[in-house]
């Protein structure tokens, strides 16, 4: 627990703001969003690490006589973000290699991952990925990188949701940067899910790095993994022109077909981009009831083109929001990601309906949290959710007049809108700080690491 | 001269910071982005409204011993952002109207506006627009709108450089919200441009809206004035498949030809939007020497589309950044609208270097400075210019580490990163805030403003 941290215990805490949004119940970020509710002097109680109460905010005060209570005039209170593709340590490698495409990107990030990353490196850009994050009003998010115990370990000393596991990648039979040979990936990764009683707030997953960097074995051992631990099983898919080619000329088929032969599309599936789905493909995907995690951020920058989502959705696949690693996209920015998957979505569809306000906030949430399989306690402002509650400040003169304050949030906002942040009923942002945490010491540490990666690019 | 300003007068001053970033000089952005130059430790030295040198800061020190300096260690200096296409007072329906066409959004605002439009009420909506501008290191503005004189009234009075003036529309004979009938506003739009010495720091502008509710005659005058009086011809142009349809069916062209055939695709035009641009207009466009005004964040938003800039760019045309009206957009973050034009031209061209950083500042700059007309003293950080000089902290843990400024600035920034903004040499913004004005009593008037709009959106 980071010093400065307070949980409220067993005295309620009471969180109020001039509206509470919070996606209603339902199985699917859709049936979410359609009952979604906005409370105006809305507030949540909390006690200990759960929402007990949520509704008016005076009747509240009456209802819970001695809480404490947090109240912001102007704001707007939503449930913690829910970042479902990432790789939370490429912060280190931000804006380095922008302004070209995924394979140019690759060449150059590979070789100078394996000339900068070790568990301290990686540790420091966690850290600083997390501060980001939170200060974004992300509270979780689902990570695919090497070193995952590193960046666990940072994960529960900030208090942030962590989703993240070991990587399945056979690219070669030797080593990768964290030292694990090919032969040795799939035991080491059931030995780590067997024990993953130290994933914090968050929780395991098997990661199967892409058709196109893990074996047809190696996918099915994640597929097995996935369902023996009841794991996400988190997946990059059909991301570039590149890739369907090549999944194309190797294995005769289009890449997510390709994953669900070997057993990768499931329920507890997470499939990242998916810019190259097919309509077949997008049905595949439904009918398992995977999540697809939507970059548009990364997909554009790296211009490998534009996910059909308004046909995923229109199909009712769950579409979560994604970042991706801040080195393609080049933050951690959900709620921009989500302003910019709706931009998208509507611009090239000429469907200016899609991704509205509310269904928006919900894949933001709901979308996310059915992700990483925590559809029942994350995601929603509801009592028997965990206490992970965002306050947006809309009193900026880009918000005003605040005529919908969800809409208000996407298409006015920026990350600086968001002042406090309690996860799991902890509060980790006040007053637009992270608690606990040396900004100017961190600062310090990581553009040192910015000069220390510099020096390799040449490499 | 708003309460609290302070202009440099004849002692020099010295603002500096750890990078400034300018385009270079040539006629166009891309010549101006090839030239672009990045100075460490740089500094702008400004005497009265205009930058006098420019350099390393230290050196700036000695030269200039008398100075005063405002250094900012961690940040990048820039030239004031222009933004190209907007309709600032529609601030006060900002969000009213999201997820919705652009039809339907003209069915909702047009009767609004008859409701809710007076010099009054746009006064205060034009205030609260050049607050939001100025925090997001907007300098300079070419804006459409209504009741114009009210307008340059605040931009005079904030500093502001506008860029306005009377509107050509005559969808009806009738008077439209201004009070003027169609009959009279071509002799009107000849007074007022005849006597435009109050456009402050800004300049005069003839708007034709468009080719659908400006008829041949009147788009015809407007393009004699714009040659009489030398001044930009502003109008909307391809924005939306109605419109082609439309066009086509009354005048047998596609827009942009339509346009061109009345003269008004000139030099001195700016054409706002372009999105259904054919190959053959983009070379009438370019061999004319016009600018586009692309407005990615409007186009998306409301599905009209997505421009075809990356040809235009190939063409040599004067591609410029504009947010729009806000009641569209809806931000007035020229920097923002940037990135997303970035991004959505990568992504939809399948070139991942196209509108790189270096190139999408100078359209943030010198393309919408040689779009009002004024290439030869704004939009360059540059001995001779005018100082209009913003500065953006890099400081953020979204901007660490800062590997490629002017890349951190579009791909990693936040509106709220700017910190201060000079305009004619006169400090407009300090430390977020803007200089002499209340923004605690601008927000209770603009909500207040807001709850009057929100009565009148049933009428």
């Amino acid at each position: 627990m980071a010093t400065g941290s307070s949980r409220s215990d067993s005295n309620p805490t009471i969180i109020s703001g001039a509206w509470l949004a919070s996606p209603g119940l339902g199985p699917t970020a859709s049936e979410a969003a359609a009952g979604h509710s906005i409370i105006a002097e809305g507030a949540v109680v909390v006690v200990d690490s759960t929402i007990i109460d949520v509704g008016d905010r005076h009747e509240m005060a009456r209802r819970y006589p001695d809480a404490v209570t947090h109240h912001r005039p102007s704001s707007l209170l939503i449930p913690g973000m829910i970042n479902a593709h990432a790789h939370l340590p490429m912060t280190m490698f931000r804006g380095l290699v922008d302004d070209i495409d995924l394979s140019a990107f690759l060449a150059t990030v590979i070789p100078l991952e394996d000339a900068v990353l070790t568990a301290e490196t990686v540790s420091l850009a966690t850290e600083l990925a997390l501060v980001e994050s939170f200060l974004a009003g992300v509270t979780s998010t689902l990570d695919m990188y090497f070193f995952h115990d590193a960046i666990f370990d940072v994960a529960r000393r900030l208090g942030f949701r962590l989703f993240a596991g070991p990587i399945l990648i056979d690219p070669f039979p030797g080593p990768l940067v964290d030292g694990v040979v090919a032969a040795d990936r799939v035991d080491r990764a059931t030995d780590w899910l067997s024990g993953r009683g130290d994933a914090g707030l968050g929780g395991g997953v098997v990661h199967a790095h892409s058709g196109y960097l893990t074996s047809p074995q190696m996918l099915e051992a994640a597929a097995e993994l996935s369902d023996q631990f009841g794991v996400p099983l988190h997946v990059h898919a059909a991301e570039s022109a590149d890739e369907v080619a090549q999944i194309r000329e190797r294995f005769d088929a289009s890449p997510i077909e390709h994953l669900a032969r070997h057993g990768c599309v499931s329920g507890r599936s997470v499939l990242a981009h998916c810019v190259h789905a097919t309509a077949s493909e997008i049905e595949l995907i439904a009918e398992a009831g995977a999540t697809v995690s939507h970059c548009p951020a990364s997909n554009l920058g790296l211009a490998s083109g534009v996910a059909p989502i308004p046909e995923m959705v229109r199909r009712g696949v769950n579409v979560a929001i994604g970042t991706d690693g801040p080195a393609s996209s080049n933050n951690l920015d959900v709620r921009a990601a989500g302003r910019l998957a709706a931009l998208l979505s509507k611009g090239t569809s000429g469907d200016a309906t899609v991704l509205a306000a509310d269904d928006l906030l919900a894949r933001c949430t709901v979308g996310g949290a059915l992700a990483v399989g925590r559809g029942t306690d994350l995601g929603r402002l509801l009592p028997g959710y965990r206490a992970d509650v965002v306050v947006v400040d809309l009193s900026g003169p880009h918000h005003l007049p605040v005529h919908e304050p969800v809409g208000s949030l996407f298409s006015c906002g920026q990350g600086s809108d968001v002042t406090d942040v309690w996860v799991d009923g902890i509060q980790r942002v006040r007053d637009r700080q992270v608690v606990g945490v040396d900004m100017p010491a961190l600062a310090d540490r990581v553009s040192e690491l910015g000069m220390h990666v510099r020096t390799k690019v040449a490499i």
